[in-house]
C-alpha cells in the first residue's frame, strides 16, 4: 500500500507544476519519482556509486539514506508507471517529526551545469541567504507540545533569513515555548539534547564535516541536510533520535581529487550557527566596524539580544 | 633608502598601468601604495581594525604582517607625494626566498561590491582554477639551489591550473631538483621541513583554519595566503623559517555574525593538497565514475602518476 507522505517540508519533493510527489510504504521506504531530465540519472548514478563504494566509512554512510535501487510503480498522479528511487524513508515513518532541511553552500550551481541553470541558481544564491550564510533554509515544520500543533512556515519565507534570523529559527526548532507562544523568546530547553550530546545533531554534523575535509570523490552541489527528531520522545525523557540525512543528490559531480570546498564552507557556517546555541544560548551579537578607519574599531556595538 | 623590492610575485603588487610600485627601507618595512578608490581605503580600514582588535590571538596575529600605519612619501614612480600603507617586510628582507601567493576562496566578489565588479570576478573566477580548486596561485618564484637559478613562470600559466598541475607546483616549490631539473619529477625533498613539522607552513594554515571555523568578524574577500621559505637554509640544515602571511585586504568586509565561509572553504582545499604531499609524495589519483549508473562503481580508474 502506497501513499503520499505527510511530511515533506521542501520544494521540490512536493507534488507540483504537474509533477508527481513521492510515496511511501508501511515498511519504511519512500518512493521518489525520476525526474524525467538528466536530474533523475545523475540521483541514481549517485545512490549507485555511493551504496557500492567501500571507501565511505560506516559512521559517514549512516548519515546517509539507505538506497534500495529504482523501481517501476504507478506514479502518484495517476500518470502511469514511473521508474522511482527506493530509499529508506527518514521522516515519515516517525509520528510528529520536526524537520528542518537546509540546502548546503553558497553556490548551488557548478560548472558542469548548463549556462541557464548557472545563471538562473547564480539569481537565486543572491536572493535567498546562501550567498551570505553559505546555505539557506529550504523549509521546516515544528510541532509543539501538543501535538496538533504545528508551525510550517511558507518556504519562501525561510529561504532568505538574515543571520540572527536563522539562528531564531534554530532556537524556535529545540525549545518548548515555540510554536505555541510567538511572542516569548525561544527557551532552548531541547538545545542540550537534540543538538548536543554525543548522538546529537551537531556531533553528526561534524562527522560529516571531518568526512569532507578530506573527500575528493564527490562533490554535493545543490544537496541538503535534513535535520529531524521527535519533540515528544525529548518531553518523555526518552534518549533523543535526532537524525542528519543528507539528501537531493541529482547535481552531484565527481570531484576529480578536490574537496567540495562549497559544502565544506557551508557546512562549517551551520556548525558555528548550532555550536553557539549549545554554548551561549543568550547571546548577543558583536560588530566589528572597518566603515571609517579614524573610528577604529575596539568599540563593538552595543550587545542587542535578538529577536524575531 | 628607499627601493623597489625584488620579489613581488603576484599582479598588482608590481607597478604597471601607470601605477606606482611599492617600496622597501633597509628596516624591514614595506610601502604599499593606497589605491585611488576605495580599495586604498578599505585596506587601511581593516588595518587598523584589525591591528587594534583585542579578539584576535597572538597565533593568529602573527600571520598577518605588521602594520606601522600610513604615511605620505613619493611614489616611486615619480608621481609626488602619495599615501602609502606602512607594513612589515614579509619577502624583500630574505635573500632569496621561494614565495608562493594563493588568492583564497572560489568566489572573490562579494554581495556589498558593485555589479559590474561581481561581474568581471564571477568571469574570471571562472576562467582560473579558483571556481574549481577554491583557490588559484596568482603568482610563484622559486630558487633553485644555485641562488642564480630562479623559476617565475608568469602569473598568467599559473592561474588556471588543474588539480594536478597544482598537485606538481606544490611538489617543485619544497623539492631540490626543481627549476634546476624540469624534466625529472619532483623529489619533495624539503616537504618535511617546509610543510611538515609544528612550525611548518601546514601547521599555520591549521592554525588559520580554526580561527576561521570561528571568528565572524572579517569576511576577507580576494585575499592571499603567502607562502614563503629560504632554500638554501634548508640546505645548510638550518631550522626551517616558512612563514605564512595573509596580505591584500582592499576587499575585505563585515563579517556580521557568520563565519568566512567562502575563504574557509578555499582554504582547507589548499590544505588538502599540501596534506597530501606530506603524506603521500608519490600517490595516484582515483576517481569515482557516476557517468553510468548501470557500470556502478567500486572501479577506480587505474592509477597513474601526476606529472606535468
Amino acid at each position: 500500500m502506497l501513499k503520499v507522505p505527510d511530511h515533506q517540508v521542501a520544494g521540490h519533493r512536493q507534488a507540483r507544476d504537474g509533477k508527481p510527489s513521492p510515496l511511501i510504504d508501511d515498511a519504511g521506504r519512500f518512493y521518489k519519482p525520476l525526474q524525467d531530465d538528466d536530474r533523475g540519472s545523475q540521483e541514481v548514478a549517485f545512490y549507485s556509486s555511493f551504496s557500492s563504494n567501500t571507501r565511505v566509512p560506516d559512521h559517514v554512510r549512516r548519515l546517509f539514506p539507505v538506497f534500495h535501487g529504482t523501481q517501476l510503480i504507478e506514479a502518484s498522479d495517476g500518470s502511469g508507471l514511473r521508474p522511482h528511487l527506493v530509499l529508506e524513508d527518514v521522516v515519515s515513518s516517525r509520528s510528529h517529526p520536526s524537520v528542518m532541511d537546509i540546502k548546503i553552500g553558497s553556490r548551488t550551481w557548478y560548472p558542469e551545469a548548463s549556462e541557464d541553470y548557472i545563471q538562473r541558481c547564480f539569481k537565486k544564491d543572491r536572493e535567498t541567504s546562501s550567498l551570505s550564510l553559505g546555505f539557506r533554509i529550504s523549509g521546516l515544520q515544528i510541532y509543539g507540545n501538543e501535538e496538533s500543533r504545528l508551525w510550517k512556515p511558507e518556504n519562501k519565507l525561510v529561504q532568505n533569513l538574515s543571520a540572527a534570523d536563522v539562528k531564531v529559527v534554530l532556537k524556535k526548532f529545540v525549545s518548548s515555548n515555540f510554536p505555541d507562544d510567538p511572542n516569548s523568546d525561544p527557551d532552548c530547553s531541547f538545545a542540550a539534547s537534540v543538538y548536543g550530546g554525543s548522538n546529537g545533531i551537531l556531533a553528526q554534523l561534524l562527522e560529516l564535516k571531518a568526512w569532507f575535509e578530506d573527500q575528493t570523490m564527490y562533490h554535493l552541489n545543490s544537496c541538503s541536510v535534513l535535520m529531524v527528531y521527535e519533540k515528544e520522545k525529548v518531553l518523555k525523557g526518552e534518549r533523543s533520535d535526532a537524525e542528519v540525512k543528507l539528501i537531493d543528490f541529482a547535481h552531484v559531480t565527481e570531484g576529480k581529487g578536490i574537496i567540495d570546498h562549497n559544502f565544506l564552507g557551508g557546512l562549517c557556517s551551520v556548525i558555528k550557527f548550532i555550536s553557539e546555541i549549545l554554548t551561549s544560548p543568550d547571546e548577543c551579537t558583536t560588530k566589528v566596524c572597518l566603515q571609517d578607519s579614524d573610528k577604529n574599531t575596539n568599540d563593538s556595538e552595543n550587545c542587542t539580544t535578538e529577536g524575531m
